[in-house]
C-alpha cells in the first residue's frame, strides 16, 4: 500500500524538480564559492540566481539582506540572541514582546534571555487563537526592542494580522520580526507590502532539503551575528556556504510561488472537502475560521478520541498525521493552542493537525476521511468518557 | 581537458558512496525524525547508523556527545560563546587562550568576546609554525576558563602538540577545544587517547557535502546551546535534523577511517613526490618539517613568485590551488603563517598551498609539476625583484 502523507508542516517531501537542481553540486561543482579557481569561480553564477529566486519569492528589495544560514532555528536565534547583544549595550531597552504560539525555538531563546536580565512578554491568543495588533499595541513599552511574531501558525494554520502588527511597530519604533516558516508557499508572503524588520523560512517546510534555511534584514537594520568567522554573506553569517543546500532553496521557492495559485485553489479544495467531512462527525471541533488559515491545514478535535491514539490509529493504515509541532512531539503535553483557547483537559488532549501539500490527491483524501471515520467509531467505543 | 583539483583543504569532492547514501533521503524517506508515525520512525535507525560511524570514527565513549550541527564554524562559536555565557556567571574566569593560526571563525568569535571583556591571549606560533605545550601551560593564568587550539593547520599541515596541550589543560584544571577540520579524514583523531573537551568537525572537509559538521562534547562537560529550541540533539542543538546530512556525514567519516592507511602511504607518496619535485626549484621553501605534517599538504614559498600570480597561472591550465584559507581567500592580506614564521615582506606573499585527496592521481601530480616548474620560470622572468 501507498502511504499517504499529511504532515507537511512538519517536513516536505523534496520536490524531485529541487533535488535535481542540487545533484550536480556534490560529485561536480564541488568547489568552495570563496576560492579564486575555476572550481570556486563556476558555482557563483548558481548561488546568484539562487539569492534571486529568493529575493523575488519574498519581494525583498535590492538592498535588503538575506542571509543563507541552516534552518529557522538559526534564524530565529540569530534575532532574539542578537538582541540580546544590542541589549546589553543600551540598558534602557531589554523587553521582548513575543506570543505563547511560537515555535520553541523562539520560545526557549526568550526563556535563556530571561535567565539574563530581559523581560519577555508572551501574549497568549484570544479566544479565536489569535493575536491581534491591538494586543501587541498594548504590550508596547518604552523599553520595548523588539517584537517576534509568526506569520501563520504551525498547528492551527491560523495567519496572524502581520501587516497591521507591522504597523503599530512602525508607528512606535519598534522593530519586528516573524517566524515564516509556516506562510512560505502557502500564502502570499511580500515584505515589501507586509513591513516586517526580520523574516525567519526554512527550505524543508516548502519542499526544498532539511538543513537551509534564510533569514531576511530590512536594509539598515543592525544585528550582530550569531556565527562568526569568515566574511562569508557580507559577514552576516560565517561558514562555508551550503551550495547545493542553497541552490534548492532557491528552486523550491521558486516553484513554491509558481505553485501558490494551486495551493489557493485545488490544495484548499482537497482541505475543504476533508474538513467538511470530519465537520460531519458529532462532536468535533475545527479550531480557527477557514478563510483565516493557511489553504492546507485543519486542526481538529474529535471529543473522546485521543490525539495519540488516532495517529496511531491511522499511522497503521498508512497514513501519517500529528498531534502538533513536530518538534515537541515527544512531550506528552496538552495541545499550547487548544489550552488557550480555553479547551477544557480533555478536549486539550484530543488535537490533530492534518497538512497537505501540492503533492496531495484526492484518492489520498478520500481514503482519509474513510479511515478517520472508522477509526473514530472505533476509539470512542473504547473510550471511557465518551 | 580534466581539471585537476588540489585544493582539498578548503573543500572535498562527495564520495560517490557517500552521495548514493544520502539520496534515499529527499524523495522518499523524508520524514522528521521528530515524527511518531512511519514517515519519521523509519529515518531514526539511519541517524542511529551515523552516529554510530561517528562515535567510532573519533572513538568516542557511549557517555560522550556528538552534536550534529550545519558545519564547524557553528561548533566552534558554540564554544566560544557558550564559554561567554558561562564566563558571565563566574567573572572570575574571564580568560581565553587560542593561537594565531585558527580558523577566523575562533579568531572573530574571540574578537567579539573581546568587545564584551573578555581576556584573550593569541599565541604566536615559533619559528617552525608551531604552537608547544609549554607555550600554553606559560600563557595559562587562574583567570583561564578555556584553551582552544587547532589539531592540524589548515595553511601548512602542521599537526599541533595536541595530545601534549591536552595533559596541561587538564593538569591546571582547563577545558580544551580543538577544531580538528583539518585531521579528521587525513590522521587518525582519537578522543580517548588525547583528552580533548570539545571537538569539532565538518563534513565537507572529508568528502562529505557542505552544510553539516558535528562537535563532540566530553562527558559531563556543560555547555549551554547557540541555538535554543526544540528537544533535538538532547537538548544541545535545536533544529531540525538534516537527515541526508547527517547519514552522509556518519558515511564520509566510516570511509575517512577506512582510507586512513591510504593517505599515510599512497597520498603521502605523492605529496612528498610533489614536494620533492618543488624543492628542486631553486629559492623554494617548504613551510613545516615533513613528517610533522599531515599527509596531504604542502605550503611552499617561490621566492619571486607572487601567489597570486602562481594561482593564477595553475588555474589557466586547470589546475586548483589556493593561496591559503578559502574563507580568507577574498582579502589580500599576507599570509599569517608566514608573517609569524618570520618571513620578510616580499615572501610573505609568496605562498602556496596544494592540498591533496584520496582522489588524486599520480598523473595529475606529474602534470601539475610540469605545469609549475614552467609557470615558475615564466613569473620569474616577469619579476622585478627576482
Amino acid at each position: 500500500m501507498e502511504r499517504i502523507y499529511l504532515d507537511n508542516n512538519a517536513t516536505t517531501i523534496v520536490d524531485p524538480a529541487v533535488r535535481d537542481a542540487m545533484e550536480p553540486f556534490y560529485c561536480h561543482m564541488y568547489g568552495n564559492p570563496n576560492s579564486l579557481h575555476s572550481f570556486g569561480i563556476e558555482v557563483r553564477p548558481y548561488l546568484h540566481q539562487a539569492m534571486e529566486q529568493l529575493y523575488t519569492g519574498i519581494n525583498a528589495a535590492d538592498e535588503d539582506d538575506i542571509v543563507i544560514n541552516s534552518c529557522a532555528t538559526e534564524g530565529n536565534n540569530t534575532v532574539i540572541l542578537g538582541f540580546y547583544f544590542n541589549l546589553l549595550k543600551d540598558t534602557r531597552k531589554k523587553h521582548i514582546i513575543t506570543t505563547q504560539l511560537e515555535h520553541p525555538c523562539i520560545r526557549e531563546s526568550c526563556r535563556y534571555l530571561e535567565t539574563h536580565g530581559v523581560k519577555v512578554t508572551y501574549l497568549a491568543p484570544d479566544h479565536d487563537g489569535m493575536i491581534t495588533a491591538e494586543a501587541v499595541r498594548e504590550a508596547i513599552t518604552d523599553q520595548t526592542a523588539l517584537v517576534s511574531v509568526m506569520w501563520a501558525n504551525n498547528e492551527t494554520g491560523l495567519i496572524l494580522p502581520i501587516k497591521e502588527i507591522a504597523e503599530v511597530c512602525r508607528e512606535r519604533g519598534v522593530y519586528l520580526h516573524t517566524d515564516a516558516v509556516q506562510a512560505i508557499g502557502k500564502i502570499k508572503v511580500d515584505v515589501q507590502e507586509v513591513p516586517v524588520d526580520f523574516l525567519t523560512f526554512s527550505a524543508h517546510k516548502f519542499h526544498g532539503p532539511k538543513g537551509v534555511g534564510g533569514l531576511y534584514i530590512r536594509n539598515g537594520v543592525s544585528l550582530p551575528p550569531l556565527l562568526h568567522g569568515g566574511e562569508q554573506m557580507g559577514g552576516r553569517r560565517a561558514g562555508t556556504v551550503d551550495v547545493p543546500g542553497m541552490v534548492a532553496m532557491g528552486k523550491a521557492m521558486e516553484l513554491a510561488n509558481q505553485h501558490l495559485a494551486f495551493e489557493q485553489t485545488e490544495v484548499r479544495r482537497l482541505r475543504d472537502k476533508l474538513e467538511d467531512a470530519l465537520l460531519k462527525i458529532d462532536d468535533v471541533l475545527v479550531v480557527g475560521k477557514r478563510e483565516l488559515r493557511t489553504p492546507n491545514t485543519v486542526y481538529v478535535s474529535i471529543r473522546g478520541v485521543e490525539g495519540e491514539a488516532l495517529i496511531w490509529d491511522l499511522n497503521q493504515n498508512g497514513i501519517a498525521a500529528s498531534t502538533g509541532s513536530a518538534c515537541a512531539s515527544e512531550s506528552l503535553e496538552a495541545s499550547p493552542i487548544l489550552t488557550a483557547i480555553g479547551a477544557d483537559k480533555e478536549l486539550a488532549h484530543t488535537g490533530v493537525r492534518l497538512s497537505l501539500s501540492r503533492f496531495t490527491t484526492e484518492q489520498e483524501i478520500d481514503f482519509t476521511i474513510y479511515t478517520i471515520s472508522k477509526a473514530v467509531m472505533r476509539l470512542r467505543q473504547l473510550s471511557t468518557s465518551y
